[in-house]
């Protein structure tokens, strides 16, 4: 009798996938990690992120998945795609070996520009890897009817990947501080 | 002592109605289904959608349900639809026997028009099935305050049907590697 | 011990209210009314609303709450409000007495009027009755800024007097047709 | 076993924070205490906002959080905020110690001014303690992706802070009047 709304199932499956002519693109949300105060509060330990996964086309209509390629964005970065009026652009760029010993060898970048005629954006990751000696290109292009159902479903997922959606009042009636 | 806030119900009937001269039209979202994987996670089984009902007026203020026409919109399809400016128009095609020996044979298509004043849409079924050799049209004005509604509406349930509501956090103090 | 989170209380007053030199607004939401069906569905009984109240300034800043009108936007209204361009106006007809033998006997108008200079809104309730021989008018200036929380706050509450928060998925693991 | 979904915590810790050349923001909801009434009612005793903290840079990507200075955006004043165009401005004044024998001996005021080229706002906080005898100025640049996550998240928590979200149906099969 296990429930979804019980909240105990261990992970969820339902991201937003795209499936274009030379590769494919999903969306998901990565909720925040929490832990638990010794002063009985709770803070975010590690911050929220929508998950964006490329994987290229190996012939019509199929995937590789194995050769996914991951780019988090983070609460300012989906600030900036859900504001990209139809003729902006906006880029980002990871490095995600960021303070360890291979800080640099690995690059990703993404970027997102408007089809000349307004009707959607290319999705273009590029993950430069110098340790691999590999740089791949994967462009997804996305319609603008596409482009709105990432921006609602990233608008709803903001506050939740900054932890805002834990913010609760109090039971009534009960005081912390006698 | 039954409650709603236990979720236990079995099915929700709240659509949004208008009814216009020739036909009435009503919206209200269909929830992804989800199933239990071994590993313990959940995935989205079949996908939601926000059903759109037309049926045809038969009388003044009277409306023959029993002809009711169904169109399922996807949440790409939802995404144009939030998306449409006030000059803006899109169409949609399905065929509800799609992968089956039936193939090709119902043909619908949504489309939505603005009125030239700007004062709205119009949402305009068109049902052909060469099985039945029948060939249905049905128009309703949605004024802009109704399609505001809808807008705002669907935008609640898209991130809904796409079954995003159901990443929640782990409760706290449990780990998963230990 | 008794807790808001476990949904039990009676009512709440959470109004959002404007107080001007004439007389003062607050608008809050109205559920829906849900019944369950012998079949185990539930349905809406009665629509929701938000719930606009004016009262009249007697003195400087004190209110005459005796003197209180209401007037309850439906989903529609809701819809016509929430999508006002700066230079948009509207206005709504109710008769609270409609289908009653006291029909057309009270007459209440709702006008929302621009400021010249765009800086916000003119909310006008008119209460003409014929039973009591008044008519009564009460004006409050809406800012922009008061406008937008009406905005984000009615957008918030629409889909929840539509009775939509209440779609839920079916728990997992139990089976209807079986 | 202790959740966070079982709402029994004391304190989040989940701000959006940005950090600047010479200050640093952060934001966070307030959200309204709730009382019971006698009669089974619960009204907001006090409401919410959203807190904004600032504190200044000591030496690069060092801020001293002892200098923090607070502002805490009214219901309406989140409104504004949330409705500001690329050019426009906004500026309010709080008194700390308003009603009581202190007022008017503190004054802050916080005013959001557009970037020149479009691409932002600043922040800037003026605190002047004629007690203490000081007069600060703290000053964030908060760019236009930044500013995105604000009003998304502030337009997530506006309903919350003023209690919009503890409106919630009855649950079925009980009657109040008999």
């Amino acid at each position: 009798q296990s429930s979804v709304a019980d909240g105990r199932v261990d992970k969820i499956f339902a991201s937003y996938s795209v499936y274009k002519g030379k590769a494919a693109l999903s969306a998901s949300p990565r909720l925040p990690t929490l832990s638990k105060l010794d002063s009985g509060g709770v803070k975010v330990d590690r911050k929220g992120s929508i998950m964006l996964t490329f994987w290229p086309a190996v012939s019509e209509r199929k995937y590789d998945w194995e050769k996914k390629q991951h780019f988090a964005l983070s609460a300012t970065e989906v600030g900036s795609m859900i504001n990209l009026g139809p003729q902006d652009s906006c880029e980002f760029f990871h490095d995600p070996a960021m303070l360890s010993s291979n800080a640099g060898k690995v690059r990703k970048s993404l970027s997102i520009k408007p089809h000349s005629d307004g009707s959607g954006y290319f999705f273009s990751l590029n993950v430069v890897n110098n340790i691999l000696k590999t740089n791949e290109r994967l462009v997804v292009p996305v319609t603008s009817a596409e482009f709105a159902v990432m921006r609602t479903a990233f608008s709803f997922a903001l506050p939740r990947i900054m932890g805002w959606d834990h913010y609760t009042n109090q039971p009534l009636g009960t005081t912390h501080n006698n």
